[in-house]
């Protein structure tokens, strides 16, 4: 039994999906809920003590990290194409850009997040159903993060995370001027792993990523939308998230802003 | 021609060293010193642009980052022994454990480090000379990090990665209460890793690691420190930093507080 527990086709949680649709691999899909706080219930939490997604259950054993779960699957289903360059070379540069994801670049984009949506959730709560819920998260950052959330992050805080996003942004663009695919000639996980952050960046920092000042990061991101794999991930979202034509298409979506 | 470039066997450096030691892989060893800021050298940043070490030459290619230096190794030398375990659970075990010293268990220390190593060096430079080496550091979060080492760091900054540096200890011991290796019944890269960072705290942490409360830790410690090719690496070392046993023996080396 091979089942992926996520949030759907987006952040952390769209890696190991998108990896399993590229791939072919067939899987059980199980959404969680973030808005009902699905990942810290205690149901879940008897799969993944982290509260977190994403998570994959493959025959008995849980395996967490949504970098570590691509990898997983790689070293696994080796009979299906596979996301890792052959070369042990390319496959350095791939881990490179997964790593830099997992230490740099999600994060930077991950507080703008939780400053846009998590904190206006967090508001919504009263006091009392606020700290019934902290008292939920397993991870003590989690919950400092959820208390900054509602609380509003300091300015300074959130103009260094800005910083931050707008040097990843310079660095996809420049990668992705050389390079068709961020790990070399082929399409690998350092590919889909970028992806899972910078697909909604068009949309949710069209000040950053637009086709003046990043034509090659755009057209990557357009190239990954359009491969099958991906397309199916998307279709088969129930509930599912908007797609990058969608989303574009519906500009009242993209009125999200700092 | 396999060539590894590092400050010896701590921290970072000691990951690739390690591993080398440890499986037998012959190598040329080319130690930096960090007291001469080898590392922002120009001759240096012509191999690595992003001057830090450990960096590995080979055959004419350079693999930056320790922890994918070591993935790397494993990947290209399959015919000596191995540090990653066959069984993909348990390697994916492994890679939690090597990703999560990237991002928590390393920082934490190493924001300590600098406050009671590097700040000093720092404040003994003029501020021509300072800022004179500042220019040369290719990571903008680096020169910030070594600034604000210069400056000392926040005291909210310390409190708060000490605090991460206990939980990390008991993390550890919790671990290797149940079992004698990090990632299951075999020695591995997540013991190199961890055992990076973790093999001065006796003496740096000695009010956190210490016999009566991390036993388990410091058996461990203890355990690497006897093997092999942790003695070889050890002895190896030009101008090598001292032993487990002589930093034991040494109490005035213990006499570093915050």
């Amino acid at each position: 039994m091979l089942k992926l527990y996520s949030f759907g086709p987006g952040a952390n949680s769209l890696k190991p999906l998108l990896a399993l649709y590229e791939r072919g691999i067939p899987f059980e899909s199980k959404y969680l809920s973030a808005a009902s706080f699905d990942q810290h219930s205690d149901w879940f939490k008897k799969i993944n003590p982290n509260g977190q997604v994403p998570a994959l259950e493959h025959d008995g054993k849980v395996i967490t990290e949504s970098t570590v779960i691509c990898e997983y699957l790689e070293d696994v289903f080796t009979d299906y194409p596979s996301l890792r360059p052959a070369d042990p070379y390319l496959r350095a540069q791939m881990r490179i850009w997964t790593k830099w994801v997992d230490e740099y670049f999600c994060w930077c984009v991950s507080t703008l997040g939780w400053h846009r949506r998590i904190g206006p959730l967090a508001r919504s709560l009263s006091d009392a159903d606020f700290e019934e819920h902290v008292k939920k998260i397993p991870i003590f950052e989690q919950q400092v993060k959820w208390r900054r959330a509602r609380e509003g992050f300091p300015q300074e805080m959130l103009d260094e995370e800005m910083r931050k996003i707008e040097f990843s942004v310079r660095k996809l663009e420049a990668r992705l001027a050389e390079s068709e695919w961020l790990a070399g000639p082929e399409f690998s996980l350092a590919d889909v792993c970028n992806f899972a952050i910078a697909n909604s960046m068009e949309v949710n920092y069209a000040e950053l990523v637009n086709a003046r000042d990043t034509p090659h990061l755009l057209a990557w991101i357009k190239r990954i939308n359009a491969r099958p794999g991906a397309q199916k991930m998307f279709a088969n979202a129930p509930g599912r998230a908007p797609s990058h034509a969608e989303v574009m298409a519906d500009e009242s979506k993209a009125k999200v802003t700092l």
